[in-house]
């Protein structure tokens, strides 16, 4: 049996291009005792990945090899298992290549999901890792307090709208900001956000930030970097926590940001936390119950955005890391 | 009665220059009930001064007004009292003006120090609020563990040299670095530092770093900011901790240090918590008996750098914020 597959063709320098992927037709290996064979139905596309792709990866994790497949979080269905704790036909989560098809070998990282609880692609998003990134800035580290303002941006991708949901739904005073006018529309009607605004078009963020965070931040979820940050820093209040998940305007540029208002954490006693979700796995089954029921009851929305097709991965992530998705991007890449 | 001030002349744009300050005569007011005639013995000169030197202050604490006295952490000795809590000839500590004498209202923010204890002068150092700067950065927040690295900039400084042998004391491996041979000489030495360096001779800072901090930096002591916190940020481990005292480098520049590294705080999910003593405050009393015991007990070293006479209080500033002391910064005023 073969499988189309995207291996890494070179490595990006600066931003991401079409030319750093290739695509191959590869055999599949034989299953030993204990693989499974999996047929893919979602792929995910995330930022984090754009750090896999330097040389020698991040500090949590080692980076896609020259000539060897991405790899990432798919649902796919189990097509044949030589291990005892998934059958044929279970659907599954698992960390597996950016492929049509791949082995879990040992049936490692694999999980059964839901099909029944949820649309199988909520699994790669808001009740995924994305949904649990989100829930550990916000609810771990974050902590909004009612009537205190919360600043969420990126706030209509993967992480913004499930950060900023969870924070009105403790209480918070919620702004998000987003790159065009549909997604702050998004965030603000359908998500809840008590406002938000186009950092595009605003005159500029520190001054955004004066009108729409009048009363001050008190939690920063930091998904952008740079302006973002910068201006965010100047806004803070006193004892505000940086929930800092991550820093897409930076991953692309040669020359990063030139940050002005570092000065403020020591001054306004800013706790300003690093985090990674995989560092909080465990927190996934107990996440999605609860989350399930945020959705079930309506107090929480979600906004996918499904490209079709493997070979549209690399334009997908590409397209991502440019903020022209809307929502969670998910690269369809079969049928159940 | 008539003392001699000095009183800011002008607020310095970049680096502080000695026209920003002018001394002048001003008279001495009545004691109306509950003030306190404080005659002066030593003056703090301080990095955190530099923030009240801007029009506005900083975000915890009003600034310096033009025309009106600089006021500062001062050791004195009662000359007259219309509080019963204070007596003719206490030693006090206080928040009072750079001046030969000056009345604390109401007694406001005294303290008697004992002179039996310790040498006055300690009461503005290792036994005063950097001393206790040092304590809540490095007991509170770096929290080191037996056999962890732990970096401390501006390592002879007057919180600096605390912070390494708290960390020193609590089993870690300390790196100081500092501006000459004579003050690395001091801290590994006179303190017990493990190692250090001159980051002036180095050839670069990453590089001491990856040389002096080989198994990498659990905690750092950030007292300059800049380079060096760039420098740290990759020779950080994951969960390295950032007590974020000071950013010395910084404070009389017009365009900030070009940060490049900011993005290992989400990849090594680095805890940078900025403080500012005065939220502590509580602790001093505590902090004096324990600190005071380390001094008697041959665990902990103090490095004063006393200057004569308050005309020479802002060349003693200026000269502290160029690293051209060693150790801690006091202006003499007078005698006890």
């Amino acid at each position: 049996m073969q499988t189309r597959q995207i291996v890494l063709a070179s490595r990006p320098d600066g931003w991401v291009v079409p030319e750093n992927f290739a695509v191959r037709e590869a055999d599949m290996p034989l299953l030993d005792p204990g693989d499974v064979l999996v047929r893919h139905l979602y792929m995910s596309v995330d930022p984090y990945m754009r750090g896999l792709m330097n040389d020698g990866g991040v500090a949590y994790a080692a980076g896609f090899q020259i000539g060897q497949p991405l790899f990432g979080r798919v649902i796919g269905v189990v097509e044949s298992s030589r291990n005892k704790d998934f059958r044929e036909g279970d659907c599954v989560f698992g960390m597996l290549d950016w492929a049509e098809r791949s082995v879990a070998r040992g049936g490692e990282s694999l999980r059964v999901v839901d099909p029944a609880k949820a649309p199988l692609s909520h699994y790669l998003g808001t009740l995924g890792f994305p949904g649990l990134t989100a829930y550990v800035g916000m609810t771990l580290i974050g902590q909004p307090k009612e009537g205190e303002t919360v600043y969420v941006s990126a706030a209509s991708g993967a992480v913004g709208q499930v950060a900023g949901q969870l924070a009105r739904i403790a209480g918070a005073r919620v702004i998000g900001s987003a790159g065009t006018d549909e997604k702050v529309r998004f965030v603000v009607g359908e998500c809840g956000f008590h406002d938000g605004f186009n950092y595009r078009t605003v005159p500029s963020i520190p001054e955004a930030l004066r009108l729409y965070c009048a009363d001050g931040i008190d939690v920063n979820f930091e998904n952008v970097g740079g302006a973002n940050l910068d201006a965010v820093l100047v806004q803070a209040n006193p004892f505000a926590r940086f929930a800092m998940c991550g820093m897409i305007s930076q991953y692309n540029e040669h020359e990063p940001y030139h940050l002005k208002n570092l000065n403020e954490i020591v001054s306004k006693r800013l706790n300003v936390q690093g985090f990674v979700v995989r560092d909080h796995s465990h927190l996934i089954e107990q996440f999605i119950e609860e989350t399930a029921d945020h959705i079930a009851a309506g107090r929480m929305t979600v906004a996918e955005d499904i490209t079709n097709g493997l070979e549209n991965a690399p334009a997908a992530f590409i397209g991502m890391l440019k903020g022209e998705n809307f929502g969670k991007q998910v690269v369809k890449v079969g049928e159940l």
